[in-house]
């Protein structure tokens, strides 16, 4: 088991609800640091494949339930990516609801950056975390967020959006997501364009990485 | 007027409810950077004066609310140190509720680290800050740590914590302290001795004192 690094990569975990600006702010913070020696992983790379069940079963799955994605996986991923192991990350087919046969090759670096609504919900992945960060931002901003991407991006109606949102995204958020942000070391108010946020994160990155 | 530093003195505002942990985390703060280049404010040295009052009026003076304070007397020190001028900040005596005839002579530095409960409800004082950070801390336990500390320290009975709470404390706390956390950079859950924040807010002011 090869060690390249002198010292461990640092793991950063950037959780929020729906529409919080978690990936904004993800995406600043790795344009922040301008480094390569990053990697950036997605929760939702690692939903569970779902091609043992018919096409009409899958949809009906709760996506924003902890159980609908392969935590454990991931937990494996970061351990070896901190013990200086490649992996090699699920491609997740989001209209299909199943992997691809290909998988993303990923080398260790010494900054690990995880993403997702639903990484502070599980014990075993936060004791993995060296920092976590929780992008808050009010309720009703971040339904207007979902509300204007799905209907944009996904072509789904509003009807479907509103539906959607009260019967699983909201109990999920309340039930999951909301209580995980006491775990956060901060949190940061006013979604990915904190620049000021972001800057003292990137400065305690840089400060790890000795630059 | 001289300019002694090659870059502009960088403001920390570090607010939050009574017993939420800002003192703890400003004093932790100010013991991690290991430095005495700081210049430490509270907003608590700047109670107005009341000997013009009876001292049985003085009392019934409401200390938690924003009217109480003479901010604008600490903006324009602030507003001194940032031009590189000494102040003489005001020693308040609260037992008597009067300042002292002496004054604390105070010389410009590097950093400037400004604490109180009502520091981010005042524009003008919000705006001379570089960094604003809220520390949170879930309302029971701030009230358990200042019933804790009233009975200990000031020998107030329960009941007259109670009553002060809940009519005074507690309203106020409301209307002008919960309000003013959304202008806060980030938030600090679980108060003063959350390391994680503390070297992240730690890292930012190194890495501007350049050291």
């Amino acid at each position: 088991m090869e060690q390249p690094f002198a010292k461990p990569p640092y793991v950063i975990g950037i959780a929020g609800g729906t529409g919080s600006g978690k990936t904004t702010f993800s995406r600043e913070l790795v344009a922040t640091l301008m480094t390569n020696k990053i990697v950036y992983l997605s929760h939702d790379s690692y939903y569970r494949d779902l091609s043992n069940l018919p096409f009409s079963e899958r949809v009906k799955v709760n996506f924003d339930h902890p159980d609908a994605l392969e935590t454990e996986l991931l937990i494996k991923h970061i351990a070896a990516l901190r013990n200086g192991e490649s992996i090699d990350v699920p491609i997740y087919n989001f209209v299909e609801h199943t992997r691809s046969k290909e998988t993303e090759h990923i080398e260790p670096q010494p900054v690990i950056l995880v993403e997702g609504i639903l990484i502070f919900a599980v014990k075993e992945l936060r004791d993995l975390m060296d920092m976590k960060i929780f992008v808050d931002t009010d309720a009703d901003i971040r339904f207007m967020r979902r509300l204007l991407r799905d209907i944009e991006e996904r072509g789904r109606s509003v009807n479907s959006v509103c539906d959607q949102y009260i019967n699983v995204v909201r109990p999920m958020h309340e039930a999951f997501v909301e209580p995980s942000k006491r775990y956060a070391d901060i949190i940061v108010p006013r979604g990915g364009r904190n620049h000021a946020a972001l800057d003292m994160v990137a400065a305690k990155i840089h400060s790890h990485m000795g630059s």
